[in-house]
């Protein structure tokens, strides 16, 4: 605010949060079309409801305040337990409930704690491109460089395939970190073991660090195999994992993510959450306790429901002539290219909400050169969402330049 | 991470936490004495429990997840309306729900938003001393600087009283914001009418900016009147204030807080919040629509409590020789200084805590010449708490030097 950081500009202000997921809420519509409220931007908490246990145990916490309204800001102690326990398991790699687990609010909360203790201003970071969008986002506020890393995920027919050599490039050329989510969002690629094992490697080679998202990895579809990066020979000073029960098991309402790995990170995660939070909100995070412990066969229909959502709306997007659509290995995000249209990407976006109160993810979120892309989140009601994207389809068939 | 960064250490890795309230919970107490777990480094909100309705809008909220899960990132609307309006009653200024307003995970979540959304690297921020310990914390972590404001309170007889005279050098010497805590913590003071105004006539004087953080301005007892920085003139761009429900009314353990004021840095705050943990807990923010309107007489209670366990404490301190301590003016922090002792401030806290279960926060963690004060947060069992006091008194006299 002095006279020498007038010249250092705030990076926020060049931050456009207006089409962000759940930032469309503000928008006035004025349609009364009986999809009004398809919002694809996020999932459906009342198509998918939470994991069943997940507000008995958020009432025993609140009856309980003097043990949950307050914690350590890494979080409870019995809550660390049963994440190091679980995630351990399901990552097939052990995880130590003291050293090298946090407790954030939601997954954004790891991401956001875990770049900013690893980032300096000026760093270079490797960011796949199309990734989660906060990725670039935070390591621009972080006064660092994004330094991009292509995922080729357009041809339908093989493996989503990060671009190694770019990689191998990039680690060369001084990047100290690589960020990346797997399954990937917005694509809905599954890394191969053989990637996931490469990447590893390239980052042991040159003593780069990798947090990887892992937000989706337990709502992995038949074909497709998930390799968690911890379990893949990296070392454990280089690589953090983050997870949380948002998504699949919409939890998202009860803010409560968590990272996983290089205990020297976590330390500096915890030291920022004090500054930035305090505390996953206390009695939240004693929720974490029906994650990965859902009634038998919860996940599984979760996961046939989910497949067969994707299907529906796989099949009518790609039977659109001009759309082109992978089919989602992993998650609930679909990423579907429109044809050239007569109109731009943000009037056609803006034709869906006011005419018909769907909402949709702007693919110019994800990196430029997706601006004809548009990120479904598919968690929706199924007759609802297939008839959405059946407007979508008319549409873009319609305004076909 | 890269060698010009290497330079730039990671502001992080000077910060010590350990002592931080409610960090002490993670270490170990082998003590089975009856106090084991007489915590006054924050409140027992078994004492004084949550406002009644608090829960019963959370459920509400969790049961119509559909609307409550997502929220704009500044937060749900109906939440910002109530918190408008009853903000702008209770502070006498008008709040604008739509510009004025973030909903923020924890009044701690708007202290470091504001900050952020303040402060560049390289400026120099006013900050007083004594005060949140928070408060310089972020601004360092910011890479600015942090120019110390005396606050004067020892002298139990009279008013508080912030160095004006201080104060105008800094803003003479570039100094664009100022950052206090009003009551203050940890010294309980409120600061008098003409004291608030004449800070708002130099920060107009100056164009300087000021984030007051009022967590405690419902917790005000009899004989303390309290002045609203944001109704004494100052200009509307150039103050936002920090309000919350963790402290009087016991309803921290849901993480949930507000900023209101200068719609340029609630703008900036959003796009932060954004990055850092996209909203506060969906449902949690419900719950702000039972804060100022709790059942009649409520609030009333709740202060003529607290205040007959603030004067048992103090006359119990007051009481000591070589104890001094000032009455507190509002919320339910007392920062008494011990006399010289033949032990370090460190051991006499070990001593307490292994010896008797009894936690304080200690007061270097408030600027550097308070090691031999202590912040005990008073919102306790009172019978419990008189007891504790009692302890701490007779260890500081055996120990005296």
């Amino acid at each position: 605010m002095d006279s020498a950081s007038r010249e250092a500009a705030n990076p926020l202000d060049d931050l456009d949060i207006s089409s962000s997921p759940g930032q469309e809420k503000s928008l006035a519509t004025t349609t009364t079309h009986p999809l009004a409220g398809t919002d694809f931007s996020h999932g459906d908490v009342g198509a998918f409801p939470p994991i069943p246990r997940a507000f008995d145990l958020y009432r025993d916490a609140f009856g309980d305040g003097r043990r949950y309204a307050y914690s350590r800001y890494r979080g409870h102690q019995d809550v660390r337990e049963h994440v190091a326990h679980h995630v351990g398991e399901f990552t097939g790699h052990p995880v130590d409930p003291a050293r090298e687990v946090i407790v954030t609010p939601g997954t954004q909360g790891a991401l956001f704690l875990a770049l900013s203790a690893l980032v300096e201003p000026g760093d270079k970071v490797a960011v796949v491109v199309p990734d989660y969008f906060a990725n670039s986002r935070i390591v621009t506020y972080l006064r660092a460089q994004t330094v991009p890393v292509t995922l080729h995920y357009q041809e339908p027919a093989r493996a989503g395939e990060l671009d190694l050599a770019g990689l191998a490039d990039a680690f060369a050329a001084g990047v100290k970190l690589l960020v990346l989510s797997n399954p990937n969002n917005p694509t809905g690629v599954v890394y191969t073991s053989q990637q996931i094992h490469e990447i590893a490697t390239l980052a042991g080679r040159y003593g780069a660090f990798i947090v990887v998202d892992q937000l989706y990895s337990r709502l992995v579809y038949p074909g497709a195999s998930f390799t968690h990066l911890r379990a893949s020979g990296i070392s454990g000073d280089h690589c953090l994992t983050l997870l949380g029960p948002s998504k699949t098991e919409s939890l998202s309402g009860f803010r409560v993510g968590v990272a996983v790995g290089a205990p020297h990170v976590i330390d500096r995660m915890e030291k920022l959450q004090a500054l930035v939070s305090l505390r996953a909100p206390g009695y939240s995070q004693a929720v974490l306790r029906c994650w990965f412990t859902e009634p038998p066969g919860w996940l599984d229909r979760r996961i046939v429901e989910h497949q067969a959502i994707r299907d529906d709306l796989h099949a009518r997007l790609h039977a659109t002539d001009g759309v082109s659509v992978r089919l989602t290995e992993g998650g609930s995000y679909m990423f579907p290219q429109l044809p050239l249209l007569r109109v731009s990407a943000v009037e056609f976006r803006a034709l869906l909400r006011t005419g018909h109160g769907i909402t949709v993810t702007p693919g110019g979120e994800f990196g430029s050169g997706y601006e004809r892309s548009f990120r479904l989140n598919f968690s929706q009601q199924r007759d609802k969402a297939l008839e959405a994207v059946a407007i979508i389809c008319g549409l873009a068939t319609e305004l076909a330049a």
